[in-house]
Formats: structure tokens, sequence, C-alpha cells
């Protein structure tokens, strides 16, 4: 039995619940059928138009008993389904059930990571978390392949002090705000982000929010960073500054890429962490994307260089499989991380501190938060290192797949062999307005999901392969359909 | 059938997810049977021992088929069940089932919020609910008294374009940063932050975050912010940069609260708005608590005033019964909003956003971002105005219920008749220790989670009533049980 006021927790809840779950599941597949293909057709305006029509008043007087069925299956309908074949423009992946039935569980308990007595377990939990994954990108003292059977982790307690840590985050854009505030605090106001053109658009846009000097961007014409440029560049910054008269040459902190957003490069990091320890730089990773190839034999190698950073970014709603938000920022010397403290009496008092109540404030920059941790524990117990590992490769064989499509189809120009799961391609003898076009045409009709990327001056198809349950089959029907879908 | 692999949408999603949801609520049942109060008994150390007990390896090479049962069962074991009468310290509200339900589906779908081919329903439902809730706080040309039946909610497109705005948040700490930055950006970097000693503590946190001059704070004494004071240090902050040699006295923006954390205390909106008017300050209020008081036909009155302010900060998981995360900002002029317009090739290239597909980027400073929306979209047409209205007043009755036993209670001092659901209040004859110590006593032992404040130099015992559900008789008995606790 379950009333519009109706709790989530307490010992009724699951019983609310159960039939309210059901309402759910039901308007899920019936917007599914209705919208029947990766997103609902018709463009921008026929899409508001028939959300509008469906939802009505959204704050009407008196309450109406289906709108839990009504929005659901809207919201459905209107849909951009990630786990749909033809729906691989973004690093938008098609969450697991098990880590969306754990979100479930998040939601209806509503811990809240901002002190001991909100969320007395959830915080032991993330410590649990964070921990292994930041051991997972810098390594422990204890080596990972003889793990002692059935041992528990260590108890946050007794972890070394220099141990790594990490941080959840809301995904990689508040991990790297993270990252350039830790630099900030650590070499002052003036510490300078210096990041390839090929860098993420939040590590500009974080320097603006904090206050940082203008970053130097470096090219990056073929899509990742050239370590001669940035050689060049850090050589140039102290020079600058020495000639401005400072005594010093002013701190910089590196930003570079493991799995870039438009083409899924990485940044040949042992060279650039040479590079900042020679010139006394910070170096910052952000492996958003490309950070989950540690779970799999095959790709780990492939981020070689990374526990050289001061700080990783971490994002398990990409290559993860989770519901947004899972994000981390990992932190090589967790001492960097006691600028985060602050105190609020209502929530750290300072003998509540000393009895023993432990101190959440210094987590996040966030003070009410979600335990997005849940889902993330359950799916890295549920799957396992081999698990998740496996879908990691499965995803990166099908871009070779794909790849392999492109390259031998006499139509289609292929970038470059896929360094991750993305692929850009375009059909060839056409110009940019026709690649910008025909991807505009699938999403107007509501036939596929297709992302761009514009490299070494031209514009190109993006499909970013995130999905392991999608088949050979699928990959030749969605280069067809580009195919009948480019304007001559 | 669901395997390790399924996947959460799709055609097959819905039969993925019911049995693992069936684990789940059964999960929840189990685990707050064995924890049998309104949170788990023992302490930090012995929850946490607990709690890695029954999780064991978190990142073990196989996978673990009973992960998402035994995951789910140590967290709610291990959690503070905000819909307990007796967990009552935070603005850390029970959630409603229904708004739970809902959020399963955002998990479900994972709508991101930065680009249109990410969320093309999930954006228009955004743009639609906030919309309702920013003409809640600051009005509309259209009465709100008289909507025309049955009429769909107002298009974005042809939204008379100085309509409030609103952007949906992590909570209420994003939302003050967030009305800094645009502070900042409309006033530069020097604008200098006003705010009272009984303002939340994100705001200060917010100015060191944007590099903002270091905030004046104005003494709150009683809890709330006194307009004399502030008239002073308005006058105070004007003379000093003349005196320093300015030509103009710089910029300033005053932080109000419509509901503290520490009372629940409503500052003097009109009075404040009208100084912030005179010295020409920007006006920020920080509803985050009690914004919900505008859905009751009783209590709304008490926020006369709010729509002066240039920014509104709300959070529906406080007084609003939404899982986290539920905030917003409320913004008087939309065009306030363009500083945080940005680019990104991949998500809003020119020649995508002039052919018709709507720019999201600019809607948050996160770039993934989850539907949060959806659950809000959902509790709002469920109970519309009226329901929800029904429980901002149960709740405040509770509080006034609660109020009136301590005032008649020898034992008891009760701080003052309370304005939202707060009740500060201390056993007679004590000192702060012996408040400290109940509160940490009862916690310890898993009995009650009630909060604390520090006001007017004295430590209080808070209790925060968001349950709607609460009994009178809960009210006596964990007034009894606070009175046999207390050590003399």
């Amino acid at each position: 039995m379950s009333t519009p006021s109706s709790l989530a927790s307490g010992p009724e809840g699951p019983h609310a619940l159960r039939p309210l779950l059901d309402t759910v599941l039901d308007a899920l597949s019936e917007g599914a059928r209705v919208r029947g293909g990766p997103l609902p057709s018709g463009g921008p305006e026929a899409v508001a138009v028939r959300l509008r029509d469906a939802i009505g008043d959204v704050l009407p007087d008196q309450g109406d008993p289906d709108a839990l069925h009504d929005i659901v299956r809207a919201l459905a309908e209107g849909a951009a389904d990630p786990s749909d074949p033809f729906c691989a423009a973004h690093l938008h992946c098609p969450p697991l059930a098990l880590a969306t039935a754990a979100d479930l569980a998040a939601s209806a308990l509503n811990p809240s990571l901002d002190s001991w007595d909100q969320a007395p377990g959830a915080s032991e939990l993330e410590g649990l978390v964070t921990e292994a994954l930041a051991a997972e990108v810098f390594g422990t003292a204890a080596s990972r392949s003889t793990p002692p059977p059935k041992a528990p982790a260590a108890p946050n307690a007794t972890a070394a002090p220099s141990a790594p840590s990490a941080l959840i985050t809301t995904g990689g854009t508040e991990s790297n705000q993270l990252a350039l505030l830790l630099a900030r605090e650590a070499h002052g106001a003036d510490v300078r982000l210096v990041h390839g053109a090929n860098a993420h658009h939040s590590l500009p846009r974080a320097a603006w929010l904090l206050g940082l000097p203008e970053p130097v961007v470096v090219p990056a014409p073929a899509g990742a960073l050239d370590p001669a440029a940035l050689g060049e560049a850090l050589t140039s910054c102290a020079a600058q500054r020495l000639r401005r008269g400072s005594a010093q040459p002013g701190a910089l902190v590196v930003a570079a890429t493991a799995g870039t957003t438009d083409a899924g490069l990485i940044d040949p990091l042992p060279e650039i962490a040479a590079l900042c320890a020679a010139h006394g730089a910070r170096l910052h990773v952000d492996a958003a994307y490309g950070g989950a190839l540690l779970f799999s034999d095959r790709y780990r190698d492939r981020l070689t260089g990374l526990d050289a950073a001061d700080t990783v970014t971490l994002d398990l709603h990409k290559l993860g499989w989770q519901p947004v938000a899972a994000g981390l920022l990992a932190v090589r010397d967790p001492h960097d991380l006691a600028v985060l403290h602050h105190r609020a009496d209502y929530l750290n008092a300072e003998d509540d501190t000393e009895a023993g109540l432990p101190d959440l404030l210094g987590r996040s920059l966030r003070t009410s938060r979600r335990p997005d941790v849940l889902k993330i524990a359950v799916t890295l117990k549920a799957l396992g290192r081999t698990g998740l590992g496996r879908l990691v490769e499965q995803v990166c064989d099908h871009a070779r797949e794909f790849a392999a499509l492109v390259h031998d189809h006499p139509g289609f120009e292929l970038y470059a062999p896929p360094t991750i799961s993305t692929v850009l391609f375009r059909p060839a003898h056409t110009g940019d307005a026709a690649v910008a076009a025909v991807r505009r045409r699938l999403l107007t009709e509501g036939r596929a999901v297709l992302g761009r990327a514009r490299i070494d001056g031209r514009l190109w198809l993006k499909a970013t392969l995130l999905n392991p349950h999608t088949r050979p089959d699928d990959l030749a029907a969605l280069l067809k359909l580009v195919e009948g879908n480019t304007p001559r």
C-alpha cells in the first residue's frame, strides 16, 4: 500500500515502494515502446511539444494520482537510450541493472555524507571503496596480485597515513575543479594551468571558476599532447615569469588526458611525467574516460605513468557502466586534502571530533551528499576486477571491429585505429557540412545518436562504443545507416 | 532474468531490474530489522567493524553473486534512518516513496543534461519545472491563482525573455556558490560578501573557493540577522573602501537566510531588501530550508520580501522530502545566467545551435548531470501545491507540539517558539558539557539522532522535525528519552 505521502524508508518503506516500482517499470517499458528507437523522432521542438502535452501543469493546485506513471513514461519516450546500439555519441554509458538497483537503495535510505550521524555505514563504505580505487591508481605497499583470501579490506584507521586517497565527485568536471583547487592551495593563486588543446573543456572552466590566471594552451593538432610542444611551453612560461622580474619561475600545474573526449587518445604519460619532474610542475591526469582500463589485464599498460600524477580524475559513469554520478578524484599524497578541512559546529564540532565522531566535511566541497559510492561498491564486488575488465575489453573490441568495417569500406575514411573505444570516421569525398548534416538528420529522425569531433582541422563523425552487448551486425547496420543518409 | 552485465534500459531493462529490485527491497527490510532503531548502536568504530566484516574485499578478482544483497543490507543496517521519529538532528529528510521510485527511472534511463542528444525529454522537463519554481519565488505576469485549466505550461521558447529562471544544483551549497559566482561575474572579483554569523557555512566557503575577498560577518547573537547591525556594516564597508582611495565604494553582495540551520529562523527579509536597495548591494537569500513554506497558504507570508532578492537558494531535499540531491538556484533576472555560457564543440557546436539543437551547457557548472528534476517533477504533480503545503504544515505543527511539551516540562528549557520545524531545547540546570554528552550517548547507543546548536553563547539540543508521520506519542517519548539519559 502506498499513498502520495508514504515514505521510502522505515519499516513500511519497502511495502510502499514495491507497487510504485512496478509502476515505474511499466512506464519505462511503455515509453520505450512508443519511442521505438534510440531517441525520439522529430527534433527538439516536436519532442518538447509531446513532453509538454503529456505532462500538462507541472505544479497544479491538487495532486494527480497518475503523475508517477505519466511523467516517467514521458521521460522514457523522450530519452536517448544509451543501451541502444545506435546511441553512440558521447561518453554516456548504458548503466548496469545492478548499479541502478543499488542506486535505489541510496535514494530510499537517503544517507547524507556530510556528517557521521547521517551516514554511519555509508561513510565507512565510502572510505573502503575510495581507498581501494586510489590503490588501483597509485599502488600500495601490499601487492595487488596476492591478496589475503577473504581478508577484510584494510580499515581506514590502520591504513598508513600516507596511503593514496580519493574523493567521490559528481563527475570528471568536479574532479578537475578539485584537482586545480588542491594545486591552488598548495602553490598559491598564481599557479598556472598548462593543458593541451585536446584537454576537456572543464579544465579551463575550472581555472576561471577558481580565479586562476588564463591557462597556457599547448597545441595538439593530432589530438594528443606532444611532449616536445609541452616542453617548450614549460620553458617559455618560466622564462616569461623571470623576465617580468619574479624571483621565482612560478608554479605550474600540467593537465594531461588519458582518454580524450574527441578521439579517446591517451597522452604520452611517462614523457609528460618526466617533463613535469624536470620543470618542478605539478601533474594532474584527467583519466575520466581511460581510467577504467586499469581493470583490464590487456589494456592496463596503456596507463603506464599514471601513478606519477599528483591527482587523477576517474569517472565510472563513463567506462564503468554507472548511472551518473560516479566521479572520483584520486590523490597520491593524502596530505594534499588537508586544505579541504572545514568546520561547521552543527556537523563536526571540535568536542564531537575529539570524542571520536568521524569528521566528513573535508571529503567534499558539497555539504549534503548522496552516497554515489553504493552503486560503485556493488558493481566492483559483483563483477570483480575480472568481470569489469571483460566489459572494458568487449567495448574496446567493438571499436576495433567498427574501425575495420570503416577501413574496408570505400565510402568512408577512418581517422585512426582506436585507442580505447572511440572511432572517428567520415564519409569519403564530402565536406564538413555534409558530416554535420548527416549527424543532425539521424538525430532529428530519431534513428541514431552519433557524436562529432574536429581534429586536424576537419570535422569527423564520432562513435563512442560503450555498450558491451552491441553485436557485429549492429555495427554494420550503423555504418549502412550513415551511408544511406549522407547528403551528396 | 538478470546477469551481472545486464543493462538497466533498453527493451530488456525492466525485466533485468525487477528481480534485482526485489533483492534490494528484501535487503533494506533485513538491514532495518537488524538495526532495530533510528541508527546502529555501538558508535563509529563498532559500526565500521560490522560493515567491513559484512562486505569483505571491496574489489575482489572474481565477482560475488551476493554483492547487491550483502552491501545493501549492510548499508541499511548501518543507516541513520530519517523516517524514524527519533532521527531528528539535521535537515535530513525522509524521502517520499514516490520521489524515490521516480529517482530509479533517472538511474535506469541515465539521461545526462549536458547536451540535448543525451537528454531530449529530460532537458525540456527541467525547463518546465525550473520555470514553475522560479515563478513561485518571484511571481510571473500570469496570476498564479487563475491558471488556464489543463493548459500546458508555457514553453521555454515563448516565455518572456525576462521571466525568472532557476538552475538545478546538488544542494544549497552549490546554489550558494553559484549565487556568489553570478555576483562576481556581474560586479568583478572584488565583490565582497556580507553575511550574518547565522548564515550557512557554505557561504564563506564559496567566497574562498571563488577567490573573493574575506567576507564581512555581521554578528547575529540571537540567531537572526539584525537590520541595524547590517546597516552599520554596509555603511562601514563603503566608508572603508573610500578611505582607501577607491573612486567607488565597491560592490557588495548581502546573503540573508530564510530558515537558519541552527534555529530555523528567518531573517527580516523586507528590511534587509530595503537596506540592500539603499546601499546598492546585491541580495542573495539562502532559503534552502524555508523556501518550501511557499507551498503553504498558512506559512507563505513568512517569506514576504523573498521576491526582492537577486538570487534565491532552494533545496527540496530539506523541506521537500526528496532524496539528495534536489537543490535549486532561482534567479530573478535570467540575463544574469549569460555568464555561465560555455562552448564545447562536441556538446554545443555553433552550427548545431544555429540548426536548433538546444544548448544546455550554460545551465550548470557540471558537465554530465543526472536529471534530479524527475523526482521533483513527480512530487510536485503527484501532491500538488495543496498536498505539499499540507506536509509542510504537518511538520511545523509537530515542532509547535514538541516546543509545548518542552515548555511545560520543568526539567527542560526551550530556546524559543519555533519559526519553521526546528526546536532548540536543553535540560535545565545543566552545563554545555552535559548537553553535548547526552546527544553523543544517544547516538552511540543507537537510540536517537539529535542535533546541536550554539546560540547566544550556549549549547542547545536541536530537533529538526521533518517527518510528516511522526505522532504526538513519539515526541513525548523522545523528550522522555533525553530526560532519562542526561548526566547529572
